[in-house]
């Protein structure tokens, strides 16, 4: 048989077509469907937005009440989920909502009694979408308060999926203004090509398995520090650089040392990234100190990094706003993160659903180096 | 920058390298490191392959006594998680086993407070992969137990893997010779290649996530009904044949309905699988009249689809036999699966372990072919 040997990390491998949106890295544009992922970001709701990942197009006014409402009771936690949630929250700590998400989630497929998506009808399986994403809110939140020493926060009908995650993870009712950054700051962060956590995720469902099973798995690449754990390292770096005392001394340092600097780069993107453009221009909207040293920051660092590698210059990445936006929302550091996952879940959904039609596994092959056998 | 465009599924293509085995499609040969997987089967024990997959050679007899007594207390259920696996069981049904092992590994890694692959020494990588490939037999066979109304039964230091796993699932100590059929059926099977599951497990370790979520997501693409979940379906199809009367009319119907033959075929075998050989031949040695009936099932079904493909023939896959080994050996249906995922953790957590040495995330294209964006 003819074999392939793809390069490590199957950088540049095609792997699969899909209709859910693209990353044109020389370009710094991507996009959900046939919309600009940036102008989406800037001119619609997060719920417009779900209803594009999982019905294929955005909602006229009608549609958009009828998905409010199917959406709006999803996520309330199913009761026997109750004490175990309670449980998860009391084993680890700040560190482990990702973890205790996918946990919670687990449980959550046979407690809904799901189907494997090899047997489960499209309709099936954009019901069980809408439910996960909108129980991903509920969990998170509910972790965090139940560390906190505080009870769990119930959606609340009437708010949006922005506005119930604020009030969820700080306990009071949020500024609009941070309302509407959040929001912006979720539609831009649904999809993004097929990032680790995502392709585990098709993987997962190619297998047939259920879209609980496939979730759980996304959670688990999402969760990798070289994945979606960045934002707060982001800000801690802000901090370093704080009492550093200057931007550009320090990220020369960090050139020589070798050392990665967090929110900068990107796997995709060869120029700015438009996640960052965006987010930047939300926290300069917010305004405040921190975003006021982030500006500058980014300045100095982008300009260190163009003298280091001429030829490969590195920009901020969604990475680097995104604490700060969260900051600046009063989102504590530890729910950066989970933030994050909130969108990404429905990225997920839709590409398992994706993944799901095609009904062929995906096996690649290996090459053994090791001694011959005897 | 060149793209490469894979084929779907990515079937034939090679991901990456290993030092860990391979499978030899055409010879129908396959080997962990450098040893035969079959020879290893015939001739060692679990705990000797067990530890050629973790420390890379077959232990002498002063290295075995020590990896028996390092393993032998780590598949105690920690204390805080002995609530949270009873609440597991009884949330789903017999056929929520792998779900509930998958919450239970979950919730294991904050408990036990593991670090990222990325931070961890391989020497700690290696202790969490013997405690969580330990912890997967107890787990399971404590929630097959409590949903049964039986108490579960603690792994007992003095027995063998495989007596242990027989005397957890069925609560009575076991027939020496149905140990060795069922440990030479783990041994068969900890590792192939990089079938779905192990893949998942290796794209959650790139991310430099921890052993646990790389685990989860191997568990959920193993859950799926074109991956790990035939080995019960041959059996049915056993006893459709009987009911039926005749096996060649039966599998001619089959195929001129386009119906999958539960137990026949593989991806990468295009001769006889060695493993459908191997438990053949333990299946026999067991006796009695399923296993006569499935010699006889075999080879009619072989036959007609050697007339139906005359140019791809399908033999009986490691499925085929195995469910008839473990219905000889006591154990139940639903616990068939479950028993696959006892050997195959130790091949996931080789992966896990070998993947978070490239330090190089697995992140792939897709090709975009949806409506132009405006």
């Amino acid at each position: 048989m003819d074999q392939l040997i793809a390069p490590e990390g199957l950088a540049n491998v095609v792997v699969a077509a899909t209709e859910i949106g693209d990353v044109r890295g020389d370009e710094g544009f991507y996009h959900y469907r046939e919309h600009s992922a940036v102008d989406l970001a800037r001119t619609r709701t997060f719920e417009e937005v779900w209803h594009l990942f999982v019905h294929g197009g955005l909602p006229d006014s009608a549609q958009l009440d009828e998905f409010r409402s199917v959406t709006a009771r999803l996520g309330d936690l199913p009761d026997e989920l109750g004490g175990l949630l309670r449980t998860v929250a009391l084993l680890g700590d700040e560190r482990d909502t990702l973890a205790g998400l996918r946990t919670v989630l687990s449980a959550a497929g046979p407690a809904t009694h799901v189907a494997p998506l090899w047997d489960s009808a499209p309709e099936t399986i954009r019901r069980e979408s809408l439910r996960v994403a909108a129980l991903t809110p509920t969990i998170l939140a509910a972790l965090h308060r139940i560390r906190m020493g505080e009870e769990p926060i119930a959606p609340d009908p009437d708010l949006s999926v922005a506005a119930n995650w604020l009030h969820q993870v700080t306990g009071h009712l949020p500024d609009p203004v941070h309302v509407r950054a959040v929001e912006q700051y979720l539609i831009a962060t649904v999809d993004h090509g097929f990032n680790a956590s995502t392709f585990t995720a098709r993987v997962i469902a190619s297998t047939g398995a259920d879209i609980y099973a496939a979730v759980c798995g996304a959670i688990g690449a999402f969760s990798g520090p070289l994945h979606g754990g960045a934002p707060d390292r982001a800000l801690e770096s802000l901090d370093e650089i704080r009492r550093h005392g200057d931007a550009t001394v320090w990220a020369r340092e960090q050139v020589a040392a070798h050392r990665r600097i967090m929110g900068f780069g990107h796997a995709v993107y060869r120029t700015v990234d438009p996640r960052s453009e965006l987010l930047r221009s939300i926290a300069i909207e917010l305004g405040g100190p921190t975003v006021d040293q982030a500006v500058d920051v980014e300045r100095q660092v982008v300009e260190v990094l163009r003298e280091a590698h001429p030829d490969q210059p590195r920009y901020a990445n969604v990475e680097f706003y995104a604490g700060v936006v969260m900051d600046a929302c009063g989102i504590p550091r530890s729910m950066f993160t989970p933030t994050f996952a909130v969108s990404r879940v429905v990225g997920w959904c839709a590409n398992i659903a994706e993944q799901a039609q095609s009904r062929k596994i995906i096996r690649p092959r290996a090459r053994y180096v090791g001694p011959a056998p005897h």
